[in-house]
């Protein structure tokens, strides 16, 4: 069985709305974030494809979703998965997360 | 009668996702707007009044603003004047200001 761990994470009281804002503000990121949100428990290479982003940026902009809160990343083995923070970010911002990722949405 | 004149905006179906939470995720902006969301018309130096920002700082924050569309700026004489474009921003990405602006939103 592979090994599965998270990568550190702010608890759900710590996160902060203009740090999540600002994590959502960038198109890369709301991208990996619509991908994530619409197939859970992807790898983030698979959650990348096609995105033509060079991979330290992809990092940068990974870290950054993290650090804010809003995904999760696990590693599992030598893939790393990531999961939106839905339910943490429910809490803590109602109708946030739903008002930004609405289908249809102009980006 | 002093002149009154707007200063250019975006017209609302130019207004992009990305660049309004872009706009709205830092603590200063999100500070102003929700200023300026609860007293309609005042001058921006009114709305600044307290925040201890640099003078060219608090000009690049209300520009980052007005070209994501945010807030329109109207200068009245010797006076700016800002006012949140809650129409325009509520047709373009329902839901989105009122969960931004929630009172008592952890910021």
């Amino acid at each position: 069985m592979a090994r599965v761990r998270s990568i550190p994470q702010p608890a759900p009281a710590s996160l902060t709305l203009t740090t999540v804002l600002h994590a959502l503000g960038d198109p890369v990121r709301l991208e990996l974030v619509r991908r994530a949100q619409a197939t859970p428990e992807s790898t983030c290479d698979a959650l990348a494809e096609g995105l033509d982003v060079p991979v330290p940026t992809l990092s940068d902009h990974w870290r950054i979703l993290r650090e804010a809160g809003v995904i999760t990343i696990t590693a599992d083995g030598r893939h790393r998965r990531a999961r939106v923070r839905a339910e943490d970010l429910d809490d803590r911002f109602p109708g946030l997360l739903a008002a930004v990722l609405r289908p249809g949405e102009p980006r």
